[in-house]
């Protein structure tokens, strides 16, 4: 099956072929080196301050917004938070959850943030603002400049969903001077899912030791404590750290970050263009792209019809869309192990729909 | 490397071949029938009720044991918790953390549990009961009958950490009358860590309905509303999902729990007489043993140099324990795709440390 997704994605040999590997102890020297080596090389490629930290917790992204929120925030804070899809909405929720005072900046699907959006909360005591980079959901990607001038002003600690971005998209966490980033192993890492990745900023640290975390799970101060030995607390997913050191090892020795989102730009704007030349029903729904996928809204067919018959027939995963966006909604991925040739058997299949009416 | 350790333990053939596919998509009709199969044969291998529910969780074991707490226990139950190795001491800290009232029964470590142990604390108004059905940590097998006539006795739930023991030593969810049994991915399951696996009994689900979870990545409500359609809310580990499915259908070919838990006794007993026979300077430590592994206090070199050298000279894993125990004790699993003749590997290199004087 050819993978579109925005993940799990497809990994390349090298990363299948360590899933193969037996799984080896963890509780030693050669297990805290990888782990130090995963650290160093997320921070190299986020652009974080050298007194910055990494930890590796095992559970989904969501876990890693959840952990972000538990032990950054108190209800001491007045938290601003961008809504504008599935992933805003959930960090609504964990703010709600956890007692967290906050204000909520709605946007429509698939509209970019402007600065008319942020005006209204200057100067008005915001402590924390909470965002993804990319709405993954709507396929919308923020503009992390504004909010980040809006931050500085307003002396606000900023924790940045970028799972869906980080490696897609550039990402400097030192000249936004942000708080937290949190990104997952099975989106642009090209890893199997299993891993939520946090980079901790020293203004982050010191909000991590003055809290009292209400989950032991994800405690960062416990995990912190361990990944000062390149450890955790609790048994990893093994097999998919010593993954994500390949797949780190990979990017720097092709030159870095900034290669592998030009790669990424590169197949997106590949699809993008055949997209047009082949005059498919599709309208791109979203104002501001993310290099990590494109969201479309099909104009002849049920998105979520699409999305089966393309699975079932041509062997072939689209992204579909939950909820209200069910049947308005597909998304294509250009995270993982894709090629440009990869996108002319999707454009092939869609063509082959038209052609037989089906949409 | 050959692989002694509790966890994560060697895997199949089969098990690592699942490892090096691709990934596939997980929001599907054929993700979601592999999902509630899954459920269904832990519930066989369990002997669970009709109406008892199986959740995965991806997280570590012990994020299991904190979810237990933190769904199923609220401030007005009075726990007992058995602490005799580190992982009685994890109950006994995420009870402290979680505000629940509870009263600890200490063991020595190695030493069994004996119906004197429990005596005082008959009709004294407990209403739950935590403990590892094998501390994993000093490897006593804890007597669950005795426990579990304390419980009905009592009225009290009851939560099994059988994270080590389930598929080595038998367990029977309906005759027990347990309300939460735990178990992980990465020990007797023989898969990749990433994935905690929870049996909620109906007395569980009615404590869940009436919970209120302080994390919503943990909140078991969301957790079995997903469930019951074969999904989960958060990316799980699709990939341990999938070699879950493939090892539970591998057991169920080839007998079902107790042909598996037959295997995991012989392969132990040979290790077990292997070490009289060549008469190792090895104290069994634990007063009662379970199947998964052997606790060995070495009488004339450390732990944990044993453990070292027997890593770098022999490439062997042996599985050293922690804080304390660290230079005390060290231990020999016996969970994992392991054969008799890896056995006598490692004996022999036993044997040849004690020609040179190492032991």
């Amino acid at each position: 099956m050819l993978n579109f997704t925005v993940g799990p994605v497809m990994s390349d040999d090298i990363i299948r072929a360590i899933g193969a590997e037996q799984v080896p102890y963890f509780r030693t020297s050669e297990f805290s080196n990888l782990m130090l080596e995963n650290e160093n090389l997320i921070k190299k490629f986020a652009n974080t301050t050298d007194d910055s930290r990494v930890v590796f917790l095992t559970c989904s992204g969501s876990g890693g917004m959840e952990t972000a929120i538990m032990n950054c925030l108190s209800k001491n804070d007045k938290a601003l938070v961008i809504n504008g899809g599935s992933f805003g909405e959930r960090f609504v929720q964990l703010l709600s959850l956890h007692g967290i005072p906050f204000t909520e900046i709605k946007l429509k699907h698939g509209k970019a943030l402007r600065p008319e959006n942020l005006k209204p909360f200057e100067n008005k005591g915001y402590t924390a603002f909470l965002f993804q980079k990319h709405e993954t959901s709507t396929g919308v990607h923020y503009d992390s400049e504004l909010i980040s001038n809006f931050c500085k002003r307003n002396n606000c600690f900023m924790i940045v969903d970028a799972i869906s971005s980080f490696l897609a998209d550039p990402f400097d966490m030192k000249s936004l001077n942000a708080g937290v980033m949190i990104t997952g192993s099975q989106k642009a890492l090209a890893c199997p899912p299993g891993i939520a990745v946090m980079v901790l900023s020293p203004s982050a640290l010191e909000r991590i030791e003055k809290a009292q975390c209400c989950c032991q799970y994800f405690d960062l101060k416990i995990a912190l404590k361990n990944q000062d030995r390149g450890q955790t607390p609790w048994t990893p997913a093994v097999s998919v750290l010593r993954q994500i050191n390949a797949r780190l090892k990979e990017i720097d020795a092709k030159g870095g970050a900034q290669v592998e989102i030009e790669r990424t730009a590169k197949l997106a704007s590949y699809f993008r263009n055949k997209l047009k030349e082949k005059e498919l029903p599709f309208e791109v729904i979203s104002e501001s792209l993310s290099n990590a996928v494109t969201p479309l809204h099909p104009t002849t067919q049920s998105a979520y019809q699409i999305f089966l018959k393309i699975k079932d027939e041509y062997g072939i995963w689209i992204c579909p869309n939950g909820g209200d966006m069910k049947d308005e909604v597909f998304r294509v991925g250009h995270i993982g192990a894709l090629k440009e040739t990869d996108y002319d058997c999707l454009i092939n299949a869609f063509v082959d729909l038209k052609e037989k009416h089906f949409i």
